[in-house]
Order: structure tokens, then C-alpha cells, then sequence
């Protein structure tokens, strides 16, 4: 059995290192193949470690003084804190101690550092930030959710790609549906941007591109595979939640509205809870960072034990199943299927 | 007292022409100065008008006889369908013998024939459609919502102005905060078009430019004017339509998951019953396509009664309140203080 080695960011989020630590252990204990490396402040870090069972012989603590905050700017933050729990777990894959990194931390911080450090695969122009969400009917998967603010058309062919073979290798869709946002489902409408990539994207033969995806489409569960810009997919990544929770939030008082409704609402509760959690993306992991060289997984910033634990073992079968390999393979097949067009 | 002429396409909408005349009569009883020019297919409209009481000595049916249809080309139904409701409505403003267009029916085709026919204040570069949307705490006005796809930041320097000269004007607002839909609060935030928008908003002082607004926050209700693309506004419109209808589906769904959350469900229902209808978004009207010379405004394509006259009241009070003369006041002031910064 071959060892899935990740290096672990200890020190990145709101609950760090207690959940991320208690997230790794419980990704331990569940996957036999699983090996951590943890980079951290050791005297912060240790203290939790000895919670460890039988597990603690596949956990190794790599001291780590330095650390990279949210206050910090992204790029010179990576450049200069090479002594951080961040650069030092992203530098490990690199350097092919480990296969993943997983971190809560900085999103921006992750991204560029994981351009610079981990570096893009030969042939994708962006890597791109690719959370699975909820649906209606099932997941699918938003890219880009907001690392690339602004796009080439050529840019989002690549991130269908890269969203194909995510949902196909790690969610095991056979053959994902492919949609492009646009604002309209004919294909003469949207923005330049997307009027392009409308045509590279039926081109190809790579990967099923399914046409336009209307955004009041997006959480209806027709499509695997949500393809924009970094700009929009961050929108509709935020506003949804803001929504969400307005529309949770506008609920409770309509359950304090009357006596009546009070009643109805503690009835109720049992129920609406399990739906919140289903609107919970947690179950699915962190949004890895898709188009490096290797396995890199933002967990949210405010990550539990639990959601830590999933972006751990959403890295190994990223590793398992050769997502990066998969990639590069598609891009030679767009290419030579450029090339006999020519 | 100055009677206020509007120019009702009783043709365009699902509902046409029966909610379009129901709702103009319930217009013209609820405002004395009101008088309505109706365009539409005589035959068809003629016996609608027969439930009129009084007020029928205000409603002028004119006939026209041909309809442009969701199906049509907007840009060819506009030039050629001379003969239409929508543009021998809109050809009444031109000619001045209205004040303003009211119409259900394609937003494309009344968007080009707006430009054409009514024509564009002089020193606007794109009008922009605006619908006011309910907020957790207060309405706010998303301007572009779609009209304009492809946006330069002069536009959105001058949506700001538009949006804001409608909210203090038609909806009351004093000094209304002006919010530009980014992804992230800080201002070196975002894609290049918002980058460069922020700066020209920040440096005018017509209307109060009050910084980012991240996606999360436009449903929170801290700005009266969301300002955004025609891309990207339309994919929040669209968006939250979406995925309101699935929680509110999934809700449903929830309340029939056990016998206790039946019960919950059927007590509650009247308070959830309330909240879907503070979700609704017909109280404020229709979307008005601000930076024309005269006033238009785009009824729900769905208009009942209800909204289709609430459309006409609105139009009323854009030409009542002079805002396309505020607006035209407004970019003189934004010349002047550009002028007197070189």
C-alpha cells in the first residue's frame, strides 16, 4: 500500500491549531494509507498531539516559528516568511517529502504561494479555486470561485477541464455536465469574455461541455461543473451565503412573529436544522486549488475539527486518484485536437 | 394641478393585455393627475376597458397592430415593428405627447428601442436597468442589472449618480449610499474595470460614493445603490431568484420530512406566507431604465394586476420628481468638478 503523505498548515484559521490538529488525527483514524506532516509553532502544537492514539506514529510535528496571518499582504508575505507553517508545508511538496498541502489560512496567501512554490502545471495558464457546494438535486463545482478576478477565455476552457476531472476523479461523476454562467442560455448572449469562451469550449472534445448556465440555474443541480471568472464565481460564492443567512435569519423572526408561529417554529426546528446542514458545504471538504503541480486544499478559515478532517481526506484522494495527472492528460488532448483542426 | 401623461404597452407580459389594463385602472383611481395612453391591438383591449368606471375618461386606447414578441430579434423587432405597441409607445415620448413608457414586455427590445427612439441624456454613455430589490433591513436599488454586458468604470461612475438621484427622488432616501459590488472590502480589490471604477467614484462628491460592497453584504441592507456590470448584476438578480425559490422548495420539503414537522410546517405557514411576500419585490415597481430622456420603466415580464400598476404609479413618480433632470444637473456638477481637478 503506497502512503499518501500531507503536509499540514497548522497554524492557518480561525480555530488553528486546536481543529486542525483534532481534524488530522480523526483523518488518520480513518484512512490506514494516511501520513501528516504538521508544520507549526511546536510549543503550541505538541500540547494537542498527545490526544493521539496508535495514530500518532503517522503524524510528524516540523517546528515552524513563523506564521503567515490575515493581516498580512499575500505576496510579500510569501516571499519573505519562508520560515512559516505555510511556505514551509507548500516548499515540502516541492521538494516531494509530501503529495498535498492543507491549510485554512490566507486564501490569497495559498494561492500565490502555491503558484511560486508548488508551480503550474505546464500548459495551464491560472490555477483556479474550485469549492464543491450543495445543489438542489446534487453537488457541483464552482471554478472560479474567486482567484482569478480577471480571465482570458482561454482561462475558462481550461477550467472546465479542470473542474471535469475533479468531479469525475474525486466525486466519481461518469461524464460531468460542463456549464458556462452566462446571462441568458442562448449562445450569442453574456459579455465578451464569455462569448468566446462559449466557442473555445464547444470545440473541444476533451471534457462535456453542456452550454450556458443561467445563474438561477446554478443551484438547481443540472450541471456538475460551474465554469466563470474568479470576479463572478467569488460573487456568487459570497452572495450566496449572505442570502442564506438572511434568509435563516428572516425565518426565525417569522417564528416569533405570533404565538402560533413560535409553536410551529419549535415544531419545526429538528427540521430546518438538518436542512442547514445540508446547505453545508463542510461535507465536501475545502476548495482545492486546481492546475498545480501538486494537491493543494483551502480549507475554509473557519473550519471545525470536522471540515479540517474532509479537506485532509479530500487531499489524498486528489493524490489517490491523480487528478493532476488527468489534467495534463486532457490539456495534450485539447492541444492535439487544436493542432488536427488546424 | 400638471397631469402626467404615461404611454402603456397593454401587449407585452404573460399577462397581457388583462393584467396590463386591470393594473392601469387601479393606477388611474388611486391619482387624479394621471392620465394613460394605452398602445395595443384594439380589438383585443377594447372590451378590458368595458370594467371601467370614471376613470375611463383618463385611459386613451390607441390602436396598434402588431406586438413584438419574446421570440423577436431585439434589435430587428425595434427598427422594423413601427407598427408595434412597445414602439408606438415609445415613439409617444419622443414626440412629447407622453411623459413616459411603461412596458412588460422584452427587456431587450425595450432597452434598444429606449435608446433609439427616446434617446439617451446627452453626457450619459449607457442608460442601465435598476430594479429596487428588498433588503434585510431597507430596499436597495442594483444598478446595471443587465442591460449593459460588457462595462467600461465611466459607466459605473455614472450608475452611481443614476442610482442615486432615483433612490432620493422616488423612494425618499436622503443621502443615499452608493456601494460598488466587489470581492472584497478593501479598495485594491477586484478586476480591473471595478479598480479603476472605485477611483472615479471616490473622487467625485455629486453623491456619496460609500466604498465596496462585497457580494455577502448587497442583501444586508447598508447601501440604498449597489452599483455592478450588467454581468454580474444580472447574475445576482438571477441568482437570488434561484436560489430563494430552492430554499423556500426545500423548506417545504423539510416540513413534510416527519408527522412534528407537519404540524410545524401548517402552523408557521401564514408568518412564511408573509416573509415570501417581503422577499417579493413587486411593491417597488418595475425596473426603470434610467438615462433616457424621458421616463421607461420595465414591468416584471409575470406582472399581475398588482405589479403592472404599481409599475404606473412608479413611472408617475420618476416624472412627478424630475429624474432625468436631476441626473442631467448631476453629471453637469460631475464635468465641473472633473474640470476643476485638471
Amino acid at each position: 500500500m503506497k502512503q499518501i503523505i500531507i503536509a499540514v498548515d497548522a497554524m492557518g484559521g480561525d480555530n488553528a491549531p486546536g481543529a486542525v490538529v483534532r481534524g488530522c488525527l480523526s483523518a488518520l483514524r480513518a484512512h490506514d494509507d494516511l501520513a501528516i506532516r504538521l508544520f507549526g509553532r511546536a510549543e503550541a502544537v505538541r500540547p494537542l498531539l498527545e490526544e493521539a492514539g496508535s495514530e500518532k506514529s503517522r503524524i510528524e510535528l516540523i517546528d515552524a516559528p513563523d506564521e503567515i496571518t490575515m493581516h498580512d499582504e499575500p505576496m510579500l508575505a510569501v516571499r519573505r516568511k519562508t520560515e512559516s507553517s505555510m511556505v514551509k508545508a507548500l516548499m515540502d511538496v516541492r521538494e516531494k517529502r509530501a503529495d498535498a498541502v492543507v491549510s485554512a489560512g490566507s486564501t490569497g496567501a495559498l494561492f500565490l504561494g502555491g503558484m511560486a512554490y508548488v508551480r503550474v502545471v505546464r500548459g495551464i495558464d491560472r490555477p483556479a479555486l474550485a469549492p464543491v457546494l450543495p445543489g438542489l438535486n446534487k453537488p457541483f463545482l464552482l471554478i472560479d470561485s474567486g482567484a482569478n478576478a480577471d480571465c482570458q477565455p482561454r482561462y475558462l476552457l481550461q477550467f472546465g477541464l479542470m473542474g471535469s476531472v475533479y468531479m469525475n476523479r474525486v466525486l466519481g461523476v461518469k461524464t460531468p455536465d460542463v456549464g458556462l454562467v452566462n446571462i441568458g442560455a442562448e449562445d450569442a448572449k453574456g459579455n465578451r469574455l464569455v462569448k468566446e469562451a462559449y466557442h473555445l469550449m464547444s470545440a473541444q472534445t476533451v471534457y462535456h461541455f453542456a452550454g450556458n448556465c443561467e445563474a438561477r440555474d446554478v443551484q438547481f443541480g443540472n450541471f456538475d461543473v460551474v465554469v466563470t471568472d474568479g470576479f463572478t464565481g467569488n460573487v456568487i460564492l459570497k452572495y450566496a451565503e449572505g442570502l442564506t443567512s438572511v434568509l435563516f435569519k428572516q425565518m426565525k423572526l417569522a417564528a416569533k412573529s405570533s404565538v402560533r408561529a413560535k409553536l410551529g417554529g419549535l415544531l419545526l426546528k429538528p427540521a430546518l436544522s438538518s436542512l442547514r446542514e445540508k446547505m453545508n458545504a463542510d461535507e465536501y471538504g475545502g476548495a482545492p486549488l486546481i492546475g498545480l503541480e501538486g494537491t493543494v486544499v483551502k480549507a475554509h478559515g473557519s473550519s471545525n475539527d470536522f471540515a479540517f478532517g474532509k479537506a485532509v481526506e479530500q487531499a489524498r484522494l486528489m493524490v489517490l486518484r491523480d487528478v493532476t495527472g488527468r489534467i495534463r492528460e486532457g490539456l495534450a488532448e485539447i492541444s492535439a485536437g487544436e493542432a488536427s483542426r488546424v
